[in-house]
C-alpha cells in the first residue's frame, strides 16, 4: 500500500459509476483521495448514485470515439472498468446487445488504455465465467460459461491476458457474486433478486422465486465488495490476478425471501413460476482474497445486510419494474419476462 | 449420409462465400445438389471466387437486419459461416474490429437461425483457440486462446453450446489450420505465409520469414478442408462435436520456402524479421475426424498442394499487397507491417 500523500490528484476512471456497484467503488475511490472522473450512459443507473466529488461525464463505453478522447484528455493512472448489462438470464435473449455491451465496450476501454498509458486496469468479471463447475469456485478451475453473459465476461478475461503479453497492461480481474445493498435498481424484472422481492414486498406484491426456491447463492453486501476493488490497485500482488470476491455462506432463494419479509416487516408471501436454465449452487472461495488483502473486514451477515438495504429501499419507495426493449430471440423467452407486467 | 434425391432443393447459406475457404465450401455443397445462396461483403473475397450456380447476395453478416430478413426469406436448412477476417497476428492491434467481425457477425448468425428454425449451423473456428497447450492439439484439450482472434472464435464455439441447450440449434465446429491453395488472397500481407511467400517470389522479392523459421505448423491442403465441412450436415453423428480439420504432418516455414520456390521455379530468397509473438509449434490430431467421416480421403502431400496452388498463381499474377486501414493500437506493431510497401 502507498501512503495518502502518493495518493493525492491520482487520477482514475470508474466506467458504470452510476450503477450500483460502481457508484460505491466511485465512493471508496473518493476515500482513498483519488481524483475520480465517473463514465455512465445512464441506461441502468442514475445520476443521483454519482457522489459529487466525482467529476461525471456522460457517455457509453461502446462509443469508441468518445472513449478514446475522454483517455487521452485525462491521462488516468487507474481504470475501473464496471459497465456492463448484467442480466445473465436475459442474456440469452438479447445476445447481440450482451456482447456489443459487454464484450465491445470492454475492447474499447482496453483499447483506449493500451493507447494512454494506463497503469492499471481494473475488471469486474463475474462468477457466471464458472458455469457448471466443480464448488467451492476457485479462482485456478478452468472457466466453463455457459450463457452469453458470463462467455462476455471470460472473453474479456483472456483479452486482458493476451493485452498484458503483448502490451505490458497490468489488469486485476473480480469476480463479485450476487451482490445487493443499497441503490441496487430494484426496478430490474430480469436481474437482482433480492430488489426484485423488495420491490414486489412495497408493491404488496408476492415474491416470484423461479423453480422450488432451493438454489442456493452467496448473497454479498457490497460495503464487503466495492472497498477491496476500489483498494486493489495499491496492492502490487494484486496484478494480473483474478479474484472471487463476496460472502462465503450460501443461503437458498426460499431463505432469502424470509429475510427479506422480515427486514420489510411484511408477510412472506411467495409465488413459484416454473424453472429456468440456470446453475443451481453456486458458492465461491475466498482464500485468494484473504491471502492478498489480509486487511480484508469481517463479513457482514445477510440479516445486517439485508436490514441495511431495507431501510433504504423503504425510504426510497417502490419502483415501476422497467423491461428491456429489444429482445432478439422471442423462443423459451420465460413467460413472466414476456407478458405484460 | 442421406441419399442424393433427399438433397435436392435443400436450401443453404454459405457465409464468406465469396472467400477462399468459403467459395470452395460452396463448389463443394453444389457437389451435393444443395442449392446454395452465397453471402459476402466483399471486405477480403472476390465476386469471380462464387460459383455461378449459387445466388450470390452482396452483404455483411454485421448488418444483422440484412441477415435477418435473407434468413426469413429462405428459411434456410443447413448453414455454412465463414465469414471472419483471419489476420491471427494483426488481432491484437485491431480488438474491435476482431471482435465486431468475428463475434457480433456470428451471433447475429445465430440469432437468425434460431428465429428461423435452421437444422444445423457449421462453424469454422480456428485451432487458434487452443493457444500455447499440449501437442497434439486433441478437440477434449480445453481452449487456452492466447489473442483476440482465438478469444472470438472460442467464445463463438461456447455461444452455440449456450444456444444448443436454450433452442436447441445444432452446431458442427471445424477448427482448420493452416489451409491453403486456389482462390487464396495472395495480396494479405498479414496472414495466409504460402500466399505472401508466392507473391513475393512473382514479384521478384525474397521470401519474408518472422524469426529463425523453424515454427512449425501443419500446412492444409483446401480439397482436404472444404468437402468434409460441406458434407458434415449429413453425417447425424457430427453433430454437436467438434473437429480439428487439416493436414497431419507439420513442416517448419523454413522447409515450406524451399518447396514455395521449387514449384514457383524460383531461387530461395529469403529475410529473416525479428520474431514476433505466436506459437512456436502447432499440430492436430485428427482422429475425431477419422472416426466420424471414415470417407475422408488421403491427404495431399505438401509438394502436390503447392504445386498446385502455384500452378494458379501463376496463372493469376502478382498482387499488389494490400493494408488494413483502421488499425486500433500502434504499440508494438511489428515495423513490417506499418512501413509502405
Amino acid at each position: 500500500m502507498t501512503g495518502r500523500g502518493d495518493r493525492l490528484g491520482t487520477k482514475v476512471l470508474v466506467t458504470g459509476a452510476a450503477g450500483f456497484i460502481g457508484s460505491h467503488v466511485v465512493d471508496r475511490c473518493l476515500d482513498l483521495d483519488f481524483d475520480v472522473v465517473a463514465l455512465d450512459d445512464l441506461s441502468g443507473g442514475f445520476p443521483e448514485n454519482v457522489n459529487r466529488k466525482a467529476r461525471f461525464v456522460h457517455g457509453s463505453v461502446c462509443d469508441a470515439a468518445a472513449v478514446g478522447a475522454l483517455f487521452e484528455e485525462e491521462r488516468f493512472r487507474y481504470v475501473y472498468h464496471l459497465a456492463a448489462y448484467a442480466a445473465e438470464g436475459l442474456s440469452h435473449f438479447i445476445r447481440r446487445y450482451n456482447y456489443e455491451t459487454n464484450l465491445i465496450g470492454s475492447v474499447n476501454v482496453i483499447n483506449a488504455a493500451v493507447n494512454t498509458g494506463v497503469e492499471v486496469l481494473v475488471f469486474t468479471s463475474s462468477i457466471a465465467v464458472y458455469g457448471r463447475n466443480q464448488l467451492p469456485m476457485t479462482e485456478d478451475l478452468v472457466p466453463r460459461p455457459e450463457d452469453p453473459y458470463g462467455i462476455s465476461k471470460y472473453a474479456v478475461e483472456l483479452d486482458l491476458k493476451a493485452c498484458h503479453d503483448m502490451f505490458g497492461l497490468d489488469w486485476i480481474v473480480f469476480r463479485p457474486h450476487n451482490v445487493y445493498g443499497e441503490r441496487q435498481n430494484i426496478a430490474d424484472r430480469y436481474r437482482n433478486v433480492i430488489g426484485i422481492f423488495m420491490n414486489q414486498v412495497l408493491q404488496g406484491k408476492p415474491m416470484t422465486i423461479f423453480g422450488d426456491g432451493r438454489q442456493t447463492r452467496a448473497f454479498s453486501y457490497i460495503d464487503d465488495v466495492a472497498p477491496i476493488i476500489a483498494r486493489s490497485v495499491l496492492h502490487p500482488l494484486a496484478r494480473n490476478e483474478v479474484f472471487n470476491v463476496g460472502a462465503d455462506t450460501p443461503y437458498t432463494v426460499l431463505e432469502l425471501a424470509h429475510e427479506v419479509a422480515r427486514a420489510m416487516q411484511a408477510p412472506p408471501g411467495i409465488v413459484h413460476l416454473p424453472s429456468r436454465n440456470e446453475v443451481d449452487h453456486a458458492y465461491a472461495s475466498h482464500e485468494r482474497l484473504r491471502r492478498i488483502f489480509p486487511d480484508r473486514r469481517p463479513v457482514t451477515t445477510l440479516r445486517d445486510g439485508i436490514e441495511r438495504m431495507a431501510a433504504w429501499v423503504r425510504a426510497h419507495g417502490p419502483c415501476e419494474a422497467t423491461r428491456f426493449g429489444a429482445i432478439e430471440v422471442e423462443k423459451n423467452l420465460p413467460p413472466s419476462w414476456r407478458a405484460q407486467g
